[in-house]
This record gives structure tokens, C-alpha cells and sequence, in this order.
């Protein structure tokens, strides 16, 4: 332990002296190029015009902090219109004015061109190193196996296996490439690789980006809510996701690479967005080409482009105004004919597992749908459960300080057991691909090691059902291995500091359940024909059971389990296969799936990331239905000190230092008198703080004493007072109220609907106490009976 | 003219009897059927527990009034609430929680399935009534031709129009059957029977639901935004609108069945959400189901569920939640697997128009589909713009006083004009077909008429392109007269008091234009295919211009134009498709034809349809940004009277009802003072007048001298004064308030997320007035320089 502290803190040293020199190389302007919120850049350098121009600061955000959508919608329409009445001076100007309106349009091109890409160079990349684990190509050591056998035009598709150019590391470094003992040196190397890889891929992580870890998709759940993680989209953390992902990916963790493309796509989305000002200085536009981003993520994992946009605007997206669904739809197109142009199956096929079959389902195969749905419920919720106990104990013990360790284990763990069985030693995309597949006559895979009938004299494409042979039972065995080996490690595996998507692995689950499952029914189908069930459509002789659909189905219920989608996830699926046909099987597992899922708990498993991590996420999709009021929910509570509030025309410049100093709060409301409490708006602690700042530097006369004065005119003054110090333009004159008597169930929906970060509580006219996001999320956690202290931010 | 006027008005009244005869025998208990809201049966009947229970007709509106959706949303928590907390006294209760939970998922199937019925019934009922035109079976006179030459297994495929067992009236009535004379016959009785059929209908529409007419999508898009509109979709509706729309679309006029449909789902929808109380008493919730019954209708009308769910996103639908999508989908499946096992196109397809290429397209290709987006979007604002000043004089001059004629004058000329062309005689659905289709080796029509190369041994799937042959021209011509023909006659028969679509009038324009286009591209590239643009793509002997495909980009091109779909439209075509191959094409088109068209006008066909009828249609579409301040909108303006409130404490019963009875106004806000102004809720019109009525009669000691109070407990009061009247009950203690700096933008914004009806405007607690969503829109209208009186309804 201790030695494999010193050589990680070695390791770890070296490497963040690189990151320091390739940082200055590469980025020589930026300093701090990881921001999200370019806005802050150009902030005290403005102060200048600060009495002529609206503050220039106004749109920025404190990190961990959340956005007021309606403030940012407001500033873009004041832009819009600044545009559109400028564009009618000259012709230049009406010509940026255009350029402005088509930035939106280049914004999703790029998006997509450059996901694309990254999709394809991924796919490739994994693919050569995948195979690198085994052996190598001697022709080009840059190839994968299947290119290399490609190339070598002399063998047949068939003994792909047997191609001479390709070498196993046995043939290559001693003579002998059979025996146990050749065998025992490819396990070796391939554990060897598997850790080489896994270390890399968690260093580099470590060192450079440490938000390039995990799926990305609960932060960016978060983040499109309305929440500021700087450097979370960074452009650091654009690279190293990408190649720490084909890094772990090749290693052979249970991992998927199609949940961390959609952060890849959104660290596109963020940097394009930062070349425009339009977005870049608009936290709620910058949200919109984000929300297109995921679709296009998902569009390039799958090759499903509709099924992109209504992942994006079913799981992933908050604010979704139908301009976005164009866009994102044109972003998901873009990625997807570019991931099809760089062909990385090398079929020129859109999707990840084309699957094409030949019969039709009957009635009675629902049963065992919906069976696979029940199993793909339960999956999510032990997948759920157990990942989240075991997130919360490495957040908590000392299991979380040794993330680097926990990747070489856990890596070490995987490759030992994983290898023996092939069902686990190749890529686990390649499996499921496998199982999907229906057999055909030319099959040669172990699944399909059915006997003949000798009658039949030459291979149609309509097989009938044939009875098991012994390969069959062996694969059965193996699958069966593979699938507890899987469900045990994936529990493990997601949550490292290495980035892991889930789709893959739990897919796979539910196609190895899946297609034993449809064997199953296969066999029992052709031994037993004459049963009531299978008389009306199982006669001998007809391909009535195809196993590889009911490996699609546990696909879909698992996938459905872990992450509660429903439209979107029917949708993937049916662009993979193409065709209606199906639609019905797959709806009815996943919605089997969802309900049983959500009986024993109704987060998934990006929710209660996102509640494990403490961020402010207000669900759109949770229903508060609790009888409580406005007045129940607003501080300051009863017996608490009273709220801290500016007054219009009677405090002091060093009176509203005070309570600066003293409070920590966003902002203050501005009253009339103390006494009066009647509410004029609301200031936002940071303009004060800035205009004050100002108002001493520059303007003659402001000292301590000033009054400072919220009216339009200043008050009567008695002679010789100082000169006062008028802030009536960073008051917002029209902020949100309730009555203390509207239900929270209303007022939930103000904030969730609004994006509203705060909103004052009023008894006719008279100010009570002011309810923000933070108050809401916690009055909704106590009333779920969970810890409201479990939410962190605001 | 008067002849016409007298006959039409005899015959309207013996089916205004036959009317009120089968209205008592179908539906003997309820004389008010049409109702869209069931909510007010139950009204006056409850008034006896008026003082226990929270009032009985809280939930229900006016026709032709806005419902306020903060309410009805709320209105359903408490019923939720309600539920749940029964649920745990005992197992019945349990059991109706459970069905009241799973009644969502019942509604949609139900939806459905007769969505599904219907829309088969109508195909096939269609199909024979076009028939019936032309000719008859011997065998059965309820075959279609089609399924006539089915039974008849004499004759080849080919020959399908020589099956002996279909005769012609000519041949039936006469001996001789070719010639002048026959044709003459044949003509003279296709006109009689298409006048019979137009009769016929607009007689039913005119007598038995007025509401039948038209396409009903901008009426439902103003429903689904909030409107009542009673009767709309009620039962009569949905009879009369399948009926007639049967007959109509035989009648040969132009126009197509897919927009109704829309309207006949709906009228689905209603009908079942009446069956269930969470859906009938609550509007909010009725128009959930209303969203996803329109899902249900495009996915019947196309075969196209995705398509479906997402023409009700994008273009019907105004509130949309999670849940409505999922529920939209699976009634939008069954609905279109109900359809397929019905099987009215006799091909077990999903999908209208089937069509599947063999030739990919080349980017060269995209210079003729951008065209054809142009053609397309100034096709869209030339039909909108002509159809909406003919609306407007149909409106307002004496040509709106009949309405049968006009059916009857525009169906002889449709008829007269559309025999003699091959192209305008055969239905438009299979017009489009045909135009879509490539031309295979076995097509025997005049567009595939093409010379062949004698070389060429066996016709293969992949046919070189080829000269075009003298049918082909002969065909171009005919298309292009009955181009022309279609862009006139469909401007005047849109709006007529007929159910009339526009999607397959749209589509034929395009679909023809795409054609000649496709034809032209490829006799260019045949005869030219050493040019420089065509070299690189097109050898000779090579198939590389589809015309199909240009048909189905001009289609998905002019339908653009009119409606302004995006992204249902080509998901729409995609599903058509079947393949991700063509979406670059129709992508194309589909922008390139919305932006050409909104160059000219923002609205879309529907949009302009419901500004024509003044409806109070929020549309989340039009962005409103300008500069103006609630305060610029509120009611009472300057000079005005002051706003018509209500104290808390000193109005008499008297007061108060005269305050009703002088003013028309849906609500009045209650303040603490004449004096004070400060506000302390609102109370709705309504409710005032039931409470008042309610105690008069039976609470003693309520006279019109009974002070009214609003406060928690009773004002002081001098003895012996009559006994006051306590009406806290009835007032919303939260009501919504803006200050009168806010932004319109936001209050748009408001009005638009929270569906509200009314927003009360005030100054630190003053009350200054009132916006209604009536002042919203009329506003709006004025910033866009338009008449604000359009706005009619509140």
C-alpha cells in the first residue's frame, strides 16, 4: 500500500509538471482555459464605462451557483433587439445581423462535424487496441485484427481467425503458439495491457481533468438545469475524456463508451459555443447548444439520430424550446452522417448493431417479454442500490483516497476472470452484436451450433427451428458465467475516476438474459410443438422463436431498468432494427421494466447520482403533491432572525457593507422602511458589491456616511450630509412574489417552469421572506423523508 | 339563386327533424351531448352541500373562455391527494387508487384502438366510394375495383382495369361501352355522383354539427392551448366528420383526410376522457389526453407513430409533459397497429405511401432539391395568403350565406376539370403513390414509359437511366395542366364547410412539380452526361436520378411551406422511407422551403387560420421582443375608469351585486381599502355569483344590506345589522401579481409557461391592474402592427 503510494505520488508529480508546460504550450493566452463561463474574462477590465453602459458583469455567475433563466432570456432579447435596430443603420451592420442568425445554424455543423469525428477516431482506436491486448498485425502494426485479415486477401471470411499477418503475442515473441503454456503468456499479456491501459487512462485523468471521470451525464443533467461547473466542459477535459476513453475501453473494464460521448459532445457544444458571443456570454442560450449536443452525443454512440433528440429532450434536457429540436435534430444528422463517412464498422451501416430478422413475434412470446422486462427492472434497482451504497462508502472511507489503485484492482480483477470465457474476452460491443444476430445458414459462431436436419439440402434464409447442439449448451454455460461475472463488476466498475458510460454493460446484461432466455423458448418450442401454446403458430419445420430478438428485448428492459428512459430508449431501438415489426415486444419490456423498477424506487440511476453529489436539480418529472404552503417553506422561519433587507432611502454605504460582510446571501430585498416593510425589488449581492466598489473609486463625494438610495430622487437630505450614492440601476424592479398562501405545489412549479433562483414571499404588499431553489429542494427532500441537508448548493 | 335557396332550406329542415329524432333515440339522457365539458352537469344539482364541500362547479368555464392551467393543475393534486390518502383505509379503496392510476393507460388504448377502426373504416370506405363513381361489381357492389379484380384470379395483375367482373356505368346502363357516347355517360354520371356525395355532406355538416367542417387542427391547437370551445369535439362531431369526410374525400374534391383525422382522434380522446372523472372534471387534464389522441391521428392518417408523437410536440400540442409523450406514443402505436390489422391498402403496410429506392442521391442532386424548397415555400405563402383573403370574403360578403351552393358550384368544377386528365381523375392519395414510385421493370404507367434498350436482356431491379419515351411526355403534360389545376381549385375548396385536409393537397403539388423536376434532371443528365456537373456521377448505363425521390422531396418541400413542420415532417417522411439514406435531401428541402416561406410571413396555415377567427392563441412560436413594461398594457389605462374591485370588508351583498351585474369581467381582485388599494386576493365572477345566489336562499339572515367579508373573521359591526355573509372560501389568496416595471417579455413569458388567464399588476403591494390574456395578445397584435380587435375571445 504504502509503496504503491509513493510510486503513484511519483508518477503523479511528474505528470502535473507536464500538464503545467503543455498547458503554456498549447494554450498560451488563457490561463485558466477550463472555464465554462467565459463571461468573467472581460469583467473588471469593463469597469471603466461602468456609469455610461449596464453592467458588464451582470451576466455572470459564482461557480456552484445557479443560473436565473429568466434574467438570461431577458438579456438575450435586449441583445436581439440592440442587433436588430442597429442592423438598420448600414449594411455591414445588417450583414452581422445575419451572421448573428445563422450562428445558431454553423454552431450545430461544427458540433456535429467535430463529434462525429471524435466518435469515429474513438471507434477505430478502440478497435486497434482492443485487439492490441491479443496480438498484432504484421503487415501494419496500425491495424486491428479485422483490417489486418482484410488486407491479407487470401483467406475467406470464415477462418477470419487463421489470417497469417495476424500474430498472437505467443507466435510472436517464442516459437511455440499452441500448448498451455503459450496460453499462459497471452493471459499474461493481455492482464499486462488491460493494467497498462487502465493506469494511463486513470492518471491522465487525475492529473489533467479530473472531471473527465464517469458517464458525465448526471453533471450534465445538472448543468442544463441551470448550474454552473466551471471547467466542467472544458476544453482539458474534451481531450483527455476522449483518450482516456478509448484507454479504458480497450482495457476490457465493464464499461461503456456511449454515456461519456455525450459529455464528449457536449465539451464540443461548449467550445464551439465560446467562439460565438452570442452563446458564450448568454449562460441560457450557451443551455440550448448544449441540449443539441447530447443529441448529437447519443446520435454518433448509437447511430440513432432521432432517438438522439429524444434522449436529449426526454433524460438529458430542461429547457427545450422547439427551435432546439430543429437544431438538435440537424446536430444529430451532422454527427451521424459524419461518424458514417470515417465508417468505423467498416459496413457503411449507421448503426452500432444492425440487426435484420426474418420472422415475425406472436402473441403468446409477450409472456416471455415480459418476463425479460421484470428481470430487467430488478437489475436496475440491485444495479442502483448497490452502486449507490458502494459510491457512498468510496466517497466516505478511506476507499476514496486511492482512486489509482481502485482502477488497477478493480482492472486486474476483470481481465483475470474476464479472459478465460470468451464471451467476456472479447469487446464487450462485439457481444452484444453476437447475441443480437439472428443465426444464419453461414453462422459459424458457437450459438449457432445447431444440428442440421440432413434432409434439408442447402441453407435458405429461412431456417427452421432445429434442435440445440452440444456448442449450444457449452455457450449456455458460458453466457450464464458471463452474465454474474458482469452484473457483480459492473457494480463496481461505474463510479471510478475513469470515465465509464453504463448503456454497454447493462445492455449486455440484458442481451445474455435475453438470448438464454429466447434459446430457451426456442427448444422448448421445437421438443414440445404439440403443447396448446405452440400449436397455433410453432408447427415443426417453421422459424417460429429467433433468440436474437429476445436478446434486443433484455437489452432494451435492462437498458430501460438502469436509466428509466422510455420513448427515447423504444426509439434507439427501433432505428436499430429499422422497422415497426418490433416495437411492440420492446415497449412492452421496457415499460415492464420501468414500472417494476420504479416500484422499488423511482430514481434512476442518474438521478441519484445527482442526488448523491448534492446538486441542485429540480426534477421536472418528480410530482409534489404535499398540502404545504409558501409561508411554511420561506425563511426566515419562526423564531429566526429577521430577514436581512436593504431599505430604499435610509442606509448607509458602510450600513450596507455591513450586511454584505455579515451575510452571505445572493441578494437583498429592497423595502421601503423597516417599519413598513413594503417591497420596491431586489438587488444582487454581487452588483452591489461592484458598484459600491466603483462608486468609492470614481465618484467624488461617496464616503462611509453616504446614504445610499434606491428612489428615483434622491431623499431630503439635511446640507453638509455627504453626497449619496444613487444604485436604483441595479435594482430589479419586477422581482418574482408569492402570496404567503400559494401551495408549494404552485410554487414548485413557478421555479421549475420560470427558472427561477429566488422568489420573495408577500402578504399584500408586505414582504415576509424569500424562498430560493436551495429552500425548495430541501422542503422537497424533507417531504420525500430524505436528509434536505443533502443538498449543497444553491 | 333563390330556387337553390328555398330547396337547400326544405331540405335542412327535414333533416333538422330527422336530426332531432335520432338525437332522442341515440342519446335519450343527456340533451346537451355535445358538451365539451361534463363538469357542468353536475353543477346546480350539488348546491345542497355548497357549505361542506368545496364548491362543485369551481372547475368548470364558460364557452369560449380561457381555463386558467395553475388551477386545474392544482385541482388535480388535490384530487390525487385525496386518493391517496383513502387508498389506505381499506383494500377498495386501495384497488380504485390502482384503476384511477392505470385509467391514463386504459384511455390511450381505447383512443386507440377506435382511431385505429376508424381510420380503416374510412380508407376502405373510400376506396369504394371513388370506385363507385366509375363503375360497379357484379360479384358484390361493395368491392372496390381493386378488390373486385382480386376475386376475380382470371386476370394478371397487369391487365387489373380489363377484370371482367367491373363494369363501368357505361357498359352497365348501355350496351355499347367505348366511343363518344359512353365517355360522355361516364363523365355526366362521375359528376352526378361527386355532386351527390358533396350534397350529402355539407347537408349533414350544415345540420348536424357545424363544428365538422374544415380541418380542425387550428381549432384544437387553440383547445389544447386552453380554450372551450363546447361541442367542438363532441360525439356529433365525431360522427358527422367521419361520414362526411368519407363522402367528400370521393367526391374527387381536393383535399385529403389526414387533418381531420386529426380532429376525428380527438373527438376520440374527448369521448373517453368524459368516461373517466379524472379526465372529465379537470381541463388541464383533458387536454393531456386531447395531445396524445392528436399523436394518434397522424399516426393513423400516415402510418407514421414517431412522426405522430411528434407533429402533436411540435405543432398541435401546447403543454406537453413526460408523461403525455410516453402516453402519446403508445396510443399512437396501437392506433397504428389497429390500422395495419385492418388492412385497408391490402399490402399489410404500415405507411401510406410505401416507396423504397435503389439508387443513392449525389450532392450534385442537392442543387434541384433546394429548388424545389423554393418552389415549395413560395407554393406555401402563395396558397395561405390567397386562402386566407378568400376566407376573410367568405366572411364578410354575402358568399358566406351559402355554403352548400359553393360546395355544390366548386365540386362540378373540380369534377368538369379533372375527368379528362388521368392524373386528377384517380384519387390524389394514389396520385401521390404513383408519383413516388420508382419506375421498376414491371411498371406498365405512362410515366415509366421509357425507351429501352434493346440490348438489354431481362429487366433487372437496377434499370440504367434511359430516354424518355413519347408517354412520358404525354405525361408531363398532363402533370402540369394538372398542377396548375390543383394550386388553384385547392385555394377555394380549403375553408369550405366541408372536413377538408391539406396535408395530401400539399403533397400532390409537390409531388407533381418533383416529378417534372426529377424527369427533367434525368432526360439532362441522360442525353448530357459528359457535363461536367453530371460526369463525375453519372456514366451512361448508369441509374443515377431517382424521379420518385424528387417527388417526395417536392412533397415534403410544399408541405413545409404551408404548415411549417420541420421536424415531424421529416420524421414523417423517414418513416415513409423506411431509411436514414434520403433524410439529407428532405432535410434540405424542408429548410430551405420554411425559410423562403417565412421570408414572406411567419404564420403558418394554421397560425392564420386562428388569427382569421380571432381565437386567443398564445403561440409559444413568435417571439415577442419588444421594449414595452406591464404598465403599458394593464387595464385600466390612463383616463380610464379605475379597475372594478372588491373590499375585504365594507361592501354590501348589493354592492357587490350590482359591481356583477354593470360589468362583465371574469374575476374582481378584493383589496383591504378603497383607500389603501393593497391587495389580498381575487375572486372569479362566477363563484361570486353561485356563493351570493346560494346564501340568499339558504342562509338566514343574508339581505342585501349583509355586509360582505373577505377578512378571516367578521368585521365590527353596529347592532342590529343584518348578518354578514363570509366569503373567504371563494377567494384565491394567490394571486398572480407582476410589478408594473416588469418586462412584457416576462409577463409573456408567465402567461405562456403557467397558462394563466388573468395577472394582477401592483407597486409595492398597491394594486394598479389587471392583464388579461385577452390584453396579452391584443398587445401583441399591436406590436406587430396588426388589428388588435381580431383578438375576439378571453
Amino acid at each position: 500500500m504504502v509503496c504503491g503510494g509513493i510510486l503513484e505520488n511519483l508518477i503523479l508529480k511528474c505528470l502535473a509538471k507536464l500538464r503545467e508546460s503543455i498547458d503554456i504550450l498549447v494554450f498560451p493566452l488563457h490561463t485558466d482555459s477550463n472555464m465554462v463561463n467565459a463571461g468573467d474574462m472581460n469583467g473588471s477590465g469593463n469597469l471603466m464605462d461602468f456609469l455610461d453602459e449596464p453592467f458588464p458583469d451582470v451576466g455572470t455567475y459564482e461557480d456552484f451557483h445557479t443560473i436565473d433563466w429568466l434574467r438570461e432570456k431577458s438579456r438575450d432579447t435586449d441583445r436581439h433587439r440592440k442587433i436588430t435596430s442597429k442592423s438598420k443603420e448600414s449594411i455591414w451592420e445588417f450583414i452581422k445581423s445575419l451572421l448573428d442568425a445563422w450562428s445558431g445554424w454553423v454552431v450545430m455543423l461544427l458540433i456535429g462535424l467535430l463529434a462525429g469525428t471524435l466518435a469515429g477516431v474513438i471507434d477505430l482506436a478502440v478497435d486497434w487496441m482492443t485487439d492490441l491486448k491479443e496480438g498484432v498485425c504484421l503487415s501494419a502494426f496500425w491495424y486491428s485484427h479485422e483490417q489486418c485479415c482484410w488486407t491479407s486477401n487470401e483467406t475467406t471470411f470464415d477462418d477470419r481467425d487463421k489470417c497469417p499477418l495476424w500474430q498472437k503475442w505467443s507466435e510472436l515473441l517464442v516459437s511455440q503458439s499452441e500448448g498451455a503454456s503459450a496460453y499462459i503468456l497471452n493471459y499474461f499479456l493481455y492482464i499486462m495491457w488491460a493494467l497498462c491501459f487502465a493506469f494511463l487512462a486513470v492518471s491522465l485523468v487525475r492529473v489533467f481533468a479530473p472531471y473527465a471521470c464517469g458517464s458525465g451525464i448526471p453533471e450534465i443533467k445538472t448543468i442544463l438545469s441551470g448550474f454552473i461547473i466551471r471547467g466542467y466542459l472544458g476544453k482539458w477535459t474534451l481531450l483527455i475524456k476522449t483518450v482516456t476513453l478509448v484507454l479504458v475501453v480497450s482495457s476490457g473494464l465493464s464499461l461503456g463508451k456511449e454515456g461519456p460521448l455525450v459529455h464528449v459532445a457536449c465539451c464540443c457544444g461548449n467550445f464551439f459555443s465560446s467562439l460565438f458571443s452570442k452563446y458564450s456570454k448568454n449562460e441560457g442560450k450557451r443551455r440550448e447548444v448544449l441540449s443539441a449536443a447530447a443529441a448529437a452525443g447519443v446520435s454518433v454512440a448509437f447511430g440513432a439520430p432521432i432517438g438522439g433528440v429524444l434522449f436529449s429532450l426526454e433524460e438529458v434536457s430542461y429547457y427545450f424550446p422547439l427551435k432546439t429540436l430543429w437544431r438538435s435534430f440537424f446536430a444529430a444528422l451532422v454527427a451521424a452522417f459524419t461518424l458514417r463517412s470515417i465508417n468505423p464498422f467498416g459496413n457503411s451501416r449507421l448503426v452500432l448493431f444492425y440487426v435484420e430478422y426474418h420472422t415475425p413475434w406472436y402473441m403468446a412470446e409477450l409472456f416471455p417479454f415480459i418476463l425479460l422486462g421484470v428481470f430487467g427492472g430488478l437489475w436496475g434497482t440491485l444495479f442502483i442500490r448497490c452502486n449507490i451504497a458502494w459510491c457512498r462508502r468510496r466517497k466516505t472511507t478511506r476507499l476514496g483516497k486511492y482512486p489509482v489503485l481502485e482502477v488497477i484492482v478493480i482492472t486486474a480483477i476483470t481481465a483475470i476472470i474476464a479472459y478465460p470465457n470468451p464471451y467476456t474476452r472479447r469487446s464487450t460491443s462485439e457481444l452484444i452484436s453476437e447475441l443480437f444476430n439472428d443465426c444464419g445458414a453461414l453462422e459459424s459462431s458457437q450459438l449457432c451450433d445447431y444440428i442440421n436436419d440432413p434432409n434439408m439440402t442447402r441453407p435458405v434464409d429461412d431456417i427452421p427451428d432445429r434442435p440445440a447442439g452440444p456448442g449450444v449448451y457449452t455457450a449456455m454455460w458460458q453466457l450464464a458465467l458471463a452474465l454474474v461475472f458482469k452484473i457483480v463488476i459492473t457494480i463496481f466498475t461505474f463510479g471510478m475516476k475513469i470515465p465509464s458510460g453504463l448503456f454497454i454493460p447493462s445492455m449486455a446484461v440484458g442481451a445474455m438474459a435475453g438470448r438464454m432466455v429466447g434459446i430457451g423458448v426456442e427448444q422448448l418450442a421445437y421438443h414440445h410443438h404439440d403443447w396448446i401454446i405452440f400449436r397455433n403458430w410453432c408447427r415443426p419445420g417453421a422459424d417460429c422463436v429467433t433468440p436474437g430478438l429476445y436478446a434486443m428485448v433484455g437489452a432494451a428492459a435492462c437498458l430501460g431498468g438502469v436509466t428509466r428512459m422510455t420513448v427515447s430508449l423504444v426509439v434507439i431501438m427501433f432505428e436499430l432494427t429499422g422497422g415497426l415489426e418490433y416495437i411492440v415486444p420492446l415497449m412492452a419490456a421496457a415499460v415492464t421494466s420501468k414500472w417494476v423498477a420504479d416500484a422499488f424506487g423511482k430514481e434512476g440511476i442518474y438521478e441519484a447520482h445527482i442526488h448523491l453529489n448534492g446538486y441542485p436539480f429540480l426534477d421536472v418529472k418528480d410530482e409534489f403533491t404535499h398540502r404545504t404552503l409558501a409561508t411554511d417553506v420561506m425563511r426566515p422561519r419562526r423564531g429566526e432572525a429577521p430577514l436581512s433587507v436593504l431599505t430604499q432611502d435610509s442606509m448607509t454605504v458602510e450600513d450596507v457593507e455591513t450586511l454584505i460582510k455579515e451575510t452571505d446571501y445572493n441578494g437583498f430585498p429592497v423595502v421601503v422602511s423597516k417599519d413598513s416593510e413594503r417591497l420596491i425589488g431586489f438587488a444582487q449581492r454581487r452588483e452591489l458589491i461592484l458598484a459600491i466598489k466603483n462608486a468609492r473609486q470614481r465618484q467624488d463625494g461617496v464616503v462611509s456616511n453616504s446614504i445610499v438610495y434606491f428612489t428615483e430622487d434622491p431623499p431630503e437630505l439635511p446640507p453638509n450630509s455627504p453626497h449619496p450614492l444613487k444604485l436604483r440601476r441595479i435594482l430589479n424592479l419586477s422581482p418574482f412574489t408569492v402570496t404567503d398562501h400559494t401551495p408549494m405545489e404552485t410554487v414548485v412549479d413557478i421555479f421549475r417552469k420560470l427558472g427561477l433562483r429566488q422568489c420573495l414571499v408577500t402578504r399584500s404588499g408586505r414582504l415576509l421572506g424569500i424562498i430560493t431553489k436551495k429552500d425548495v429542494l430541501r422542503h422537497m427532500a424533507q417531504m420525500a423523508n430524505q436528509d434536505p441537508e443533502s443538498i449543497m448548493f444553491n
